[in-house]
This record gives structure tokens, C-alpha cells and sequence, in this order.
């Protein structure tokens, strides 16, 4: 019997030991131009030096007012303000507004002083000469947003671990920052082994095939944000995978080894992993499908992968033990993920106390909704992996899926 | 009344006016090498050259048997074979497994001549010398990957305008594709208009601010697999507007204009646009919250675009009108997008006749579910985005959603 048998972990516990054998994690920073750290991972909190706006700004182009003086104002009963100036814009409103008297402001203009109001030019009518007619009255504060509105000044804007989004760049630019602490990017080493490997641009011999799963977790790393070091394709020989293991491990943040599929090639890397330090191999064997031989191991304080070889459990293994061990070393709160929700189109049968990954395809159906067909293939299959665009999971309490209950199906 | 109330189109209409006025796209090429592909756009549709596998594969460890042979064959009555020697991985299978013969194969390995099925090592027992007894009868084809099972020679694997992901980049170096045309990066130029407005490393004076928009528009083409250009910050004068289109025009395959947010501002980004060229401005008012005033335009057959200028208005315009037309230049199917579903925490109300984009936060209810939760503020604040994890759609013909409705969030 295969030694990974022996004690099978469900997923959930199986990230847990793990995480908790790494510990608490702080991630190496630094620092870089804010315009360029689009999904890095903040690793400082950011706090705002100034009030956003610092200024009171009109959100309406009319006029600035004293809102008492509108007061009972009305198409039958119009209130008539003297214009005494204009608010140019992007420059301090150098003209004041006594009582019963305006200032012509457009959109994003500084409130002058002594206005505490902007009345919309549409519910004003020039008057002839200087004076305004004001047909509707206008609350103190209307049309205004106030200093410190959008940000106050100490204000906790980004908290550490953050991934930073298109609209956090702005906002972090808008308050003159630019610059920030991130996580460094982590660099994931991937050694694939196996006897039957050829790199891709070789022609596979009788009985070989081309190196797939390297160049998919390389992707998977770079889409997490982080950054692959491919080292290279190792025969099925313990000295040459022990040595390539143990020569890439000082040199990576995290190490993943994508064995072959036989039991022979996962106890060697088993086997390779023990030897590589202390804790070593912590999960051997998960109650998942597909992805069940999944080794999780740390060494040198670092994490360790062993994945299964085959194509689909690959691909589902990173998702479910990887990514998140990423996330956890650069502290970020969550990995990217894509989520749909959608109708199963079909039954899916699965087996109580596994979580089953099923590969799906989606169609729009008549109703405008999404519908998730099941593609259902072998996990050594590459294309099937093509053909569908997402994964529903099966929990580990249900024995499978009917046709017609509504699913998540995260995107891949 | 400012010109663009004239005729406000519906968003989708509004789209369909300008790629239609774009007419067909022919996306400029680039080889690539296919290891840098992640989430370029093909430009060519992808056939296999060969069966994928093009050996007969085992998926189990076990023995390759002739299935005839076991027929019959349990654990009360096993089936004797000779063992005639073993399959290595990554070799030409060597071994012909006669009737009454089998060959140890692993998991992987090549089925020998003479066999067509393999039996699992666990189904099977050891009886001395050469001797193995089956416990279990196997049926051709069992347990293992028929020649082009994955993919067969001459198949479409992958079309024109797919997004290319982590793996379709391994099933292409499966097939020995290493280099791939894939639809060049457009340059999008972006503008940003104002008096008022400042670089962010500089200290706004009295009634200026800090340059929102451009990265943020900046972030969001990256994001969208482009290559922003900022142009720079253009003071609001018509001629110098006007220089900056003019020459940034044949210098970017897409222009964005992000003016100030008064009329003034938006009536002279219109006439800047209507210079460029013919068809010039298409549409000036979309029945849309945030974002109305939005110009979509023709020029020198560019899309040319002129964005409201508070930072939520940008956005939402982006992604309903910027982010489709990059697609539609690289003949993308569509742009990709972030949807989950939740419940809404609270009625939110809106207008028959326009499209309202209301800001939320995403929370976990008790029951597991994603809450809702809209996040009111001024389109004008850009925290307001911060604060928020996506956007719900209130359709035209709806004049709101009331609390408990499951809606789409599309997370940004």
C-alpha cells in the first residue's frame, strides 16, 4: 500500500498544519514608485497626511452662496443676489461673498469665503446686469463636498497585506504618495521530474512526452503574482532529484516538486523532501480528487510541494495548498480569485468525507443565466483542462451535486 | 443646457454606436514565445500537429495484460500470468506480452505490443518465480490513455482572440507549440484635463489637487493587457488641449481624453474631439449614473474617448465602454470580469430609463452567503472606490433593488 495512505488529511487541515508549521510570516518589503505597484501586496498600513480635499469643493457648476439668503426662494418668489466675482479654478478664491451676494463657480471650484452653499446654474436666471435670480432655496453644505469629505487627515487608508487595485493607486497619488513598502515577490522554484519528460521544444521519443506542468505552475506563479524559477526537468533517479532539490532550496521561497504520477516516482519524492530538513513531509496524501497524493512538507523554515503529476490535480493542488501558502507569506489577505455562479447542469456523484474538484464548461442559458456543464475527462488529461472554464467543488459532507442546484465555479 | 443632454443614449447603445462606427478589427500580430504568452490574445487559430498522446499510456502501476485473459478472473478463482518482464519509463516498450504474458508497467509508461489493457498492482498478488496471479477481471482499454484520447492530430485547440491562461500555455508545450501570434498590446494615450489639476509628487496649491485619474486609467489598461502612455496634464485651453489630442492621436492606437467635471471643461473636451477627424464625436450623454457626460468618438479610425473627470465616473465609464473596445481591437471575445453574487443589504433606488452603477462592500453573512452592502458617497470621492469591493448594476428598466434581491457584484 502507497505510504501516502496512511494518514489522508482533508484539505482544510491539510493547509492548516501547514500553515501553522511556517508560523507567523513577515514578509521582506520594499519599497517601489506607487504608480508601478499595480497587485502588489502592501506591507506597511498607510495613513493619510492631509485632509482629502483640503479644500471645500463646488460638485456643481453655478454659484456660491449663503444658503440663508435663498431661504423661501421660488419661481414665483425669486431671491436676487448680487454677482460680485468668479472662482477660478485651481486657484484660492480671492473673492468674498457677503450677504446677499454670489460668486460664480464651476464644477470641482474652491468654495470662496463667506459662501457656504452652490446653487446649480439650471435653478438660476441672469437678472440683467450683475444680478442673479435664485428660483429654489439651497441647505448650507449642498452641492459642496467639505474638507477632509473623501479622506480626514490620520485617517487609515490601506492596511498591510492589501492587494492594490487600479483605484487604490489613485486614491494613494491623490494623497501624495508615491511611494509604498510592499512584499517582495516571493520566488517559486519548480523542478519536474520524471524519466518519460522532454522539454517542449524537443521531439518526445517512443515513450516520452513534453514537459506540461512546469510551464502551467510557472504561469500559475507569475497570475499569483510571484515569480517562477523553472530549475529544470530531473530524471527518476533519488541522487540527481535530491541534489537538483537540495541545491534549488537556498535559493527559492517556496519549493515545488512535480513528480511523475507512478507510487514509485511520489515515495522517491516523499523521500526527497524528508531529506531535504526538518520538519520535512507534514501531509502525505489528502482526501481530495483529484489531487489525492499531494505531499506538503516544510524545510528551512520554507514551504515545500510535492504535486502530483498529472495535469488536472496539478492545477488543483496549487490552487488549494499553494496559492494560499503564497498569500500567507506575503501576508495578503486572500489570493485573487475568480468566482461564478452558476446552475449545474447534471448530476455529479462524489463520495462522502472527499472534496471532489469537477471541471466544468459555461453557457449562458435562455434565461440570461450561467449554466455549468460538467467536462468530464481523466485528470492526465491536459485538454480537458482547456475545454472547461472553471472548477466546482463537491464538499467533503455531500455525497455529490443534482442537476439544477445552483453552484460556485471558480474560474481558472 | 449643456450640448450633451441633446441625445443621451442607453450604455449598450451607446457601445454598439462606436464599434460599429469602428467596424470590423484586424489586431496588429506578434510571435511570442509561448512560455511569455499568459494572458496575451491569440491571434491565430491553434491546431494539433500530432495525437496528444501519441503512445498508448498506462494510468495505474500495475501489469500490462491482455484483457481476454482475465476474463472471468476473482478472488476465488485468479488468473495465473507469466510475468515476461517490465516497462521503464520513457522507453519504447521492448516487452510483447503474449497470451497468458503481462509486463510491470508504471503509471505513465507505454503499453507494450501484444497487451491492451492494464490491471492495477493492488487487483493483482505475487505468487512466486515469475507467476502473477489477477484477482479481478480488466476490460480492453482499461486503465489507460488511448493514442489522441487528449487531442487528436488536425484538431482546433485553441481560436483567435482566446485569452491565453496558465493551462492552455501547458497544453500548447504539450503539442511542441512554443512560439504563438498573438494580437500586439494597443498604446492608450491619456490625457487628463484641468486647471485645477497637479502632478501627485508635487504640493497642490490653494484650490488645486493631485492627478487622480490617469493612473488610475493607467492601472486599469495594464490591467486590461494594454500599455498605457500618459500624455500628461493639459491646462483648460482650448489650443493647448487641442495640440496635446492632435499629436498624441498618431502616436496611440486608442485615446482617452479624462477632463475636469464642469460643463465648461466637458463642452471643450467635445470640440477638441470634433477637431481630430471624422466621424468625431458619436455620442456625448449616456442615461447612465455616475458617468452621463461621457463622448465616445471616432477619429483617424481611433477610438477616442472623453471621460468624465470624478475618479468613480472614470471608472465605471472604463469598464462599461474603454475596457469592451480594447477587446473588441484585439478581436477578444470579452474583457474579463470579477462577478460574484450577493444578497443587497438594503433597498437601493434608481431611475427607469437609466443604468445606475451603485458601489459596495462585500461581507460574509451568518448563513455563509456574500451580503451586499452599497457604499453612498459622492461620485466625486475617490475613497468612496477604496472603500468599496465592486459594483452592482441597477438595469434600465428597473427603478431600483430592494433589499434581500440577489444581485451580481462585479468586484474590481
Amino acid at each position: 500500500m502507497p505510504r501516502e495512505l496512511f494518514t489522508v488529511r482533508t484539505p482544510p487541515e491539510a493547509l492548516r498544519i501547514l500553515l501553522e508549521a511556517l508560523g507567523p510570516s513577515e514578509p521582506r518589503r520594499e519599497a517601489v514608485e506607487t504608480t508601478d505597484a499595480l497587485d502588489r501586496v502592501l506591507a506597511e498600513d498607510l495613513h493619510a497626511a492631509n485632509d482629502l480635499p483640503d479644500f471645500p469643493r463646488s460638485t456643481m457648476d453655478g454659484y456660491a452662496v449663503r444658503a440663508a439668503d435663498t431661504f423661501g426662494a421660488g419661481e414665483g418668489l425669486p431671491a436676487y443676489l448680487e454677482e460680485v466675482g468668479e472662482v477660478l479654478m485651481g486657484r484660492s478664491a480671492d473673492v468674498h461673498v457677503g450677504r446677499g451676494q454670489c460668486a460664480r463657480i464651476a464644477t470641482g471650484g474652491m468654495l470662496p469665503p463667506g459662501a457656504d452653499a452652490v446653487i446649480m446654474v439650471e435653478q438660476t436666471q441672469e437678472a440683467g446686469g450683475s444680478t442673479v435670480e435664485v428660483l429654489r432655496p439651497v441647505a448650507p453644505g449642498e452641492n459642496l463636498v467639505q474638507v477632509g469629505e473623501d479622506v480626514r487627515a490620520g485617517n487609515l487608508v490601506l492596511t498591510r497585506g492589501h492587494r492594490l487595485r487600479p483605484q487604490d493607486l489613485g486614491g494613494l497619488l491623490a494623497l501624495g504618495i508615491t511611494q509604498v513598502q510592499v512584499a517582495r515577490r516571493l520566488t517559486v522554484g519548480i523542478i519536474s521530474g520524471g524519466d518519460e519528460v522532454v522539454a517542449p521544444d524537443q521531439e518526445p521519443g517512443p515513450g516520452q512526452i513534453r514537459d506540461v506542468n512546469s510551464y502551467t505552475l510557472a504561469a500559475l506563479v507569475t497570475r499569483a503574482g510571484h515569480r517562477p524559477w523553472l530549475v529544470g526537468v530531473v530524471p527518476d533517479l533519488f541522487e540527481r532529484l535530491e541534489a537538483a532539490a537540495r541545491e534549488a532550496l537556498p535559493r527559492c521561497d517556496v519549493l515545488i516538486l512535480s513528480a511523475g504520477s507512478s507510487v514509485s516516482q511520489r515515495d522517491m519524492t516523499a523521500d526527497v523532501i524528508t531529506g531535504l530538513g526538518k520538519p520535512g513531509v507534514l501531509v502525505h496524501g489528502v482526501s481530495l480528487r483529484p489531487g489525492k497524493p499531494t505531499i506538503l512538507a516544510v524545510a528551512a523554515n520554507k514551504p515545500v510541494f510535492g504535486l502530483p503529476g498529472n495535469p488536472v490535480s496539478c492545477m488543483v493542488t496549487f490552487d488549494l495548498f499553494v496559492s494560499p501558502t503564497l498569500a500567507h507569506l506575503v501576508s495578503a489577505s486572500t489570493p485573487p480569485r475568480q468566482v461564478v455562479t452558476a446552475r449545474l447542469e447534471r448530476n455529479v456523484a462524489s463520495t462522502t468525507g472527499r472534496e471532489d474538484y469537477v471541471q466544468v464548461r459555461l453557457e449562458r442559458s435562455a434565461d440570461g443565466g450561467l449554466v455549468a456543464i460538467p467536462v468530464f475527462g481523466k485528470s492526465n488529461l491536459i485538454y480537458s483542462l482547456i475545454r472547461a472554464d472553471g472548477m466546482v467543488k463537491v464538499p467533503l459532507d455531500r455525497g455529490g451535486i443534482s442537476a439544477g442546484e445552483t453552484v460556485d465555479v471558480v474560474l481558472f
